[in-house]
């Protein structure tokens, strides 16, 4: 099995081309479509894709085409939410991955409607990659309101609001919604694609809370510890608009200490199964550290 | 098997109460639930589950929890699309089936988000009902770029563009797409999931295409001759805001005899099938004729 560089090496550029070949392929109006395109190959980590597809390479299964369509259906409905996190009514940002934010670069009713559809079609592309209804229960209730979604409201409900700051467990449980349910999904359609015995699902999917909580912690944590040109976008914003978060509650030192935690967590929970290349995504932590 | 008038009487309230019932339980957040159930419990016809169930009694197919999941998904896919339609940026609107906007209630971020959650717990339900993966194709498709959402893209794109006022045929694929596509969908949801062979499946689409495409000339016929009161909408907006539909085009009488003539064809369409609680549907049509 490749070790986690050669694995993104190989695969990243692969999801891409999948993602504008298919895209353009796909997409009937052109115009609509290089609104859809933009935000998608705008660039990012393909962080997500990669992970469902390093936990099938886990589990021994092939990549194939079929296998990449659930990938990048994933990086599609990921890609939507960026877009609708970032529209004036929620977080306004006006850059995102280095270049304007789709509301600013299209206007806002092609910003809302490029989000609304890279979600269905990201919906479309795992069912029709897995022939299987269950990988679509699975994304859609990682996304919707006790998903992905719902975190996205506790975010907004709590925002500048004094009463929530010192409220550890609905912090805690927004930025797992927001952040960690479509990451623990990630590896949670592997295993059930892939029909993966109990005993390794588990393990896997304990991993993935671990990384999916682990991963929030990193993202505020870019907030305060990159420029934003490192980052791509706006940064050091978070404590300006009022945010709460894991990081405005117990400080840079101890979410440091929280985010290791949780790496070691991580890495414990994947002793028990061939989990080198899954360990490899933990290092991705270490720019804030 | 019922008549129409019988069949709505007897589904309505068990699709109200699913749908009450059902978000109640199944929506964690209490407050994300009451933003949530507010659009979809505001009334409406309820036209397109009646007309996924009605489907599968025309095919002698009987309706049961599942059925009424897979139904109750599709009106909360619906209800996502009035919403997010009516934001500030889209069509702007203060008033929907009587009551305040999803907006106007609860504020723009508030609104985005529930049509957020609402699109993939339409979609979700939708899934667990059939058991099927196909079915979560077809209405992933039908509400994305090719389909619903694409349609709304082209009525943004097109309004007070006075080049697009003579576009008939670019104007009949954005009123297909933006109505008609959910429209076909109810029926073919309902023809795949009861494998119908091909040719009751070729009539009932054909049926749906027509009834579809007749549903959105009624909706712009609403516009101009009912009074806002009976709509429970505003009305005699379309040409205020400069919008280009199939009404604007040909004119009232033009229209009438356009819906008249797709109603005609509809019927032909149920000829050969067990259509009469299909026919039905189609009375909905004689308030603006």
């Amino acid at each position: 099995m490749l070790d986690f560089t050669s694995f993104q090496k190989k695969w990243t550029p692969i999801i891409n081309d999948y993602l504008t070949q298919h895209l353009t392929d796909e997409v009937e109006n052109p115009k609509f479509r290089e609104i859809m395109l933009y935000s998608v190959v705008a660039g990012g980590k393909r962080l997500r894709p990669l992970l469902f597809l390093a936990t099938l390479a886990t589990l021994d299964r092939p990549i194939d085409s079929r296998e990449l369509r659930i990938a990048c259906g994933i990086e599609l409905i990921h890609t939507y939410s960026l877009i609708h996190d970032d529209l004036p009514a929620m977080d306004n940002d006006d850059y995102r991955r280095g270049r304007l934010t789709s509301h600013k670069k299209w206007g806002e009713a092609e910003a809302i409607l490029a989000g609304d559809a890279l979600l269905p079609l990201g919906v479309q592309w795992i069912a029709e990659g897995s022939q299987d209804y269950r990988l679509a229960t699975i994304i859609t209730a990682a996304v919707g309101a006790n998903g992905m979604v719902g975190g996205q409201y506790l975010d907004i409900d709590s925002t500048n609001n004094d009463q929530v700051a010192d409220d550890v467990k609905l912090i805690d449980q927004m930025e797992w919604l927001k952040t960690g349910c479509l990451i623990e999904a990630c590896v949670k359609l592997a295993t059930t694609y892939a029909d993966a015995s109990d005993t390794i699902q588990t393990d896997l999917i304990d991993f993935a809370r671990a990384f999916g909580r682990a991963y929030q912690i990193y993202d505020d944590l870019v907030d305060v510890v990159q420029t934003s040109e490192e980052a791509g976008k706006a940064t050091h914003k978070d404590e300006a608009v009022g945010k709460n978060n894991t990081l405005t509650q117990l400080g840079i030192d101890k979410s440091r200490a929280e985010l290791q935690a949780l790496i070691d967590r991580a890495q414990r929970d994947l002793t028990n199964v061939n989990g080198d290349l899954l360990n490899g995504f933990l290092a991705l932590y270490q720019k804030v550290m």
